[in-house]
C-alpha cells in the first residue's frame, strides 16, 4: 500500500465537468493498494490508514494520470521514409498510393515479417512509449490484409499485452484498404472481412474493436455500414476513421452505426458534428497526420462547442505519422486544432479512455481506477504543453508498478 | 589523436552543391586532433598516421557535424505560459502585446533577475541543447531593453561562453521592441541604441552582430536602416529579424545593408527575395515560431530555387517559439516549410553556420574544421527527421571533447 506524497500538484482528470475541468489538487498524495487507487487528496489530509504505509518522493513533481493513446497501427513492417521526401516534393498521398506506395508498400513488408520480428520492433516502440507517459495504447491491425496476415498481428498485439506492462487495446482494421488480390472483386474481400475473419477473431477474442477507413481510396459507406454491422453482431463495437481528405459522410456514419470513436475528422461537415454529438460519439484528433501530411488540421474547437468529447492521439504509423510522441501530439493539439492544454491533456486521459470504453477503469485518479500514472518535471499542464522538451517524464507507473 | 571508426554513414555537410548536398561517406572514420579534424573518409582507407591512434566505436551510428541553432533568444526572466493558452482562445500576437503581455512582459522578469539567475537558468537549457546535437548557439539581447539591462544580458552571454562548451554567438538586438519608457520618444530609444549602446558594446566585445526586429509593432525600415549602419560602423555584422506578420520590405533592407541573415520571412514578395539572392543573404527559417503562432509557415522552396541558402533554427524565447528542441524544427521545415531532410540538416550545420559567418571553421566535417559533431541512431538523415523522437543523439563533441 505505497503512498505517493510531496506531489506539487496532482491532476485528477474527474469526469465531472467535462473537456476543459481538470480538477487539480494542489500539494497532494496519492496512495494505492496493488494495481487501485484508493485514495487521492491534499497530503495534508492523508488518512491514518496509510500512517505506516511506504512512502515515495514525487520531488515536487505534477502528476497526471497515465496517458491513454487510443489510435495507433502499431505493428508493421519496414519504413517509408523515401515516401516522406516524396511528399515534400510535391507528390500527393493518393498518388503515392496509386504508385504502389503508402499502405500496399507497408503491406508488403508486413506480411514478409515473422511474428518475432513484428513483436520485438512493437516492443520496442512500447518500450519508448512507456517512457513518454503512455500506459495504454489502442493497436490496429490493418497492414496484413489477408486472413492469414491480419490474424498474425492480432496474436502479435495479445502477446505483447501478455510480455509487458502497457495494456494494449487491439482492433481489427481488416479494412483499411482494399489488397491488390482482390482489387477487381472488393465485394468479395468484403466478404471475407465479415464472414470469414470478424467471426474468427470474436471467437479468439483476438479483439475488442472493428474499424474502417471511409475514404475514396479505401472503402465506401456503404460497405463501412456492412463490416461495422458485421463486427456488431460478433460483439465487436465500431470505430471509424473518416473525413480525413475529404467530407465523406463517415460522421453520420459513426453516429448511424453507434461507433464508440470516429477519428480524423479534418473535413467534416457541420451536420456531421451534430449527429456525432447526439449518438455520444467520441471525436478523435490526430494533429501528427495534419502535420506530416501538411494538411488542414481537425478544428477541435468546432467539435468541443457542439458538445463532442474530443480525444488526441498519435496515429502512429509508418505512412503519415511515423511518431509515437504522444506529448508532442498533445502540444500539436493546442496550436493545430486549438485545444487549450487543460482540453488536450483531457483528451489524451479520460476522453481517449472513453473511445476505448474503458473509462470506467482508466483515464483517471480516483478511487477504484487503475493506478497509472505520471510524475512530470513541469509547474502546470499549461507549462508543460506549451514549452515543449524531449521528454518532461520522470516516472511512468502502470498498475502500481514503474515501468519507464 | 583520436579516430572514430565503425559509423555505419558519415555526412560531411561540404559546401559543394550547395543546399541539397550532403556529400555522405559509407563506412567511414573521422580522426581529429585536439579540436581539429584531420581526416574523414572511408575506414578502409584511413591513413597509416592513425594505425596507433585511440578507437572510438561508434557501434553504426549515422555522423553529422555538431547541429548549430543559428537564431535564439536564450537568457530572458520567467515564462509565458499562459498566453500560449490565450492565443489557442483566439487573442492574437498583437493584441496580447498591447495589453502588455508579450515582449514586455518578460523585458520586466529580465529586468528583475540577477546576472547569476540568469546565467543558471541559461545554462540548463545549454546543457539539454548540447543532448539534442546542437553545438553553437547564436544568442541575442532584447529583453533588457534599457542600457544596463541589454549590458547585463551580453555579459551573461560572455560568461555562458566561458563556462560550459558550447559555442555562444552573440547579438545585440537592442532594437526589439521600443520599451515603455521610450514610447513617446521613439527616435530617443534610437539613439540610445546608436550613440550608446552600440558603441559600447562593440568596445568590450560583447556582440558580434546587430539585429532589428523590423515590424509595425517595432521598428520600422528606416529606424532599422539607422541602428544597423551605427551597428555596421562599430564591427557589428547586421541580422534582421523581417516580414513575420506581414511584408514590411525587410527583405529588400537586408540586401540594402549587406545583411549576414534575415530571418523569419514569412511574407517576403518575390521581390524580396531576389534582392536577398543577389546581395548573397541567408534566409532562416524558424517553423517553431510559425506551429506556436499557428501561421502560414515561410515557403523555403520559394528560397531556394531563387538560390538563397536557407537555415533552420529554433527561435527559442518564452513567447513564440519556447521549446530549443532543434531536431523538431528540422522535422518541421521539412514539414511545414517544404525542405528536404536533406536540405533541412545541411539549413541546421553549414548554412546555420553561414549565417553566423562562421562556415570557414564550423558546419561541415572535413579537415581543419572544427571537431563539433553528432552520434544519431538513425538508419539515414531521411530516417532521422521522418521518424520523430524524443532524441534520437547517441553522443554529441564539441572541439573533440564528448559533451552531451
Amino acid at each position: 500500500m505505497p503512498v505517493l506524497t510531496n506531489i506539487a500538484t496532482l491532476v485528477t482528470c474527474r469526469a465531472e465537468g467535462g473537456q476543459s475541468a481538470l480538477h487539480e489538487i494542489p500539494e497532494a498524495a496519492l496512495a494505492w493498494d496493488g494495481d487501485q487507487v484508493r485514495w487521492v487528496g491534499p497530503e495534508a489530509e492523508l488518512p491514518d490508514d496509510w500512517a505506516d504505509a511506504e512512502r515515495l518522493d514525487a520531488d515536487g513533481a505534477l502528476v497526471i494520470p497515465g496517458l491513454v493513446d487510443c489510435h495507433t497501427h502499431l505493428a508493421f513492417g519496414g519504413w517509408r521514409a523515401d515516401e516522406f521526401e516524396q511528399r515534400i516534393q510535391g507528390v500527393d498521398y493518393r498518388t503515392i498510393a496509386e504508385q504502389g506506395g503508402g499502405i500496399a508498400s507497408t503491406m508488403r513488408h508486413t506480411r514478409a515479417a515473422s511474428e518475432d520480428d513484428l513483436a520485438a520492433k512493437s516492443h520496442g516502440f512500447l518500450r519508448e512509449m512507456a517512457r513518454l507517459g503512455v500506459t495504454t495504447v489502442e493497436v490496429k491491425s490493418g497492414y496484413g490484409l489477408s486472413a492469414a496476415d491480419e490474424l498474425k498481428l492480432l496474436r502479435v498485439y495479445r502477446r505483447l499485452h501478455q510480455e509487458q506492462p502497457l495494456r494494449l487495446v487491439p482492433t481489427f482494421l481488416g479494412a483499411h484498404v482494399v489488397p491488390p488480390e482482390y482489387r477487381d472483386d472488393r465485394a468479395a474481400y468484403v466478404d471475407l472481412l465479415c464472414e470469414y475473419l470478424i467471426p474468427r477473431i470474436a471467437d479468439a477474442g483476438l479483439a475488442q474493436f472493428c474499424d474502417v477507413f471511409v475514404e475514396d481510396t479505401a472503402f465506401s459507406v456503404d460497405e463501412a455500414r456492412r463490416v461495422l454491422t458485421a463486427g456488431t453482431e460478433h460483439g465487436l463495437r465500431p470505430k471509424l476513421h473518416v473525413d480525413q481528405l475529404s467530407d465523406g459522410g463517415g460522421a453520420r456514419l459513426a453516429a448511424e452505426v453507434g461507433a464508440v470513436s470516429a477519428d480524423h475528422l479534418e473535413y467534416t461537415s457541420d451536420d456531421g458534428i451534430r449527429a456525432m454529438a447526439e449518438a455520444g460519439v467520441v471525436a478523435v484528433a490526430l494533429p501528427l497526420a495534419s502535420l506530416y501530411l501538411n494538411q488542414p488540421p481537425m478544428d477541435a474547437r468546432r467539435f468541443v462547442e457542439a458538445g463532442v468529447p474530443v480525444a488526441v492521439a498519435t496515429d502512429f504509423n509508418p505512412g503519415t505519422a511515423p511518431s509515437y510522441h504522444l506529448p508532442l501530439a498533445l502540444t500539436l493539439a493546442c496550436t493545430m486544432n486549438r485545444l487549450t492544454p487543460a482540453e488536450a491533456l483531457k483528451g489524451a486521459t479520460l476522453i481517449a479512455a472513453q473511445a476505448l470504453d474503458l473509462d470506467d477503469r482508466l483515464g483517471a485518479l480516483e478511487p477504484g481506477k487503475q493506478a497509472n500514472f505520471v510524475l512530470l518535471d513541469a509547474p502546470t499542464v499549461n507549462h508543460w504543453l506549451y514549452h515543449f522538451q524531449a521528454n518532461a517524464v520522470v516516472a511512468t507507473y502502470v498498475r502500481g508498478e514503474r515501468v519507464d
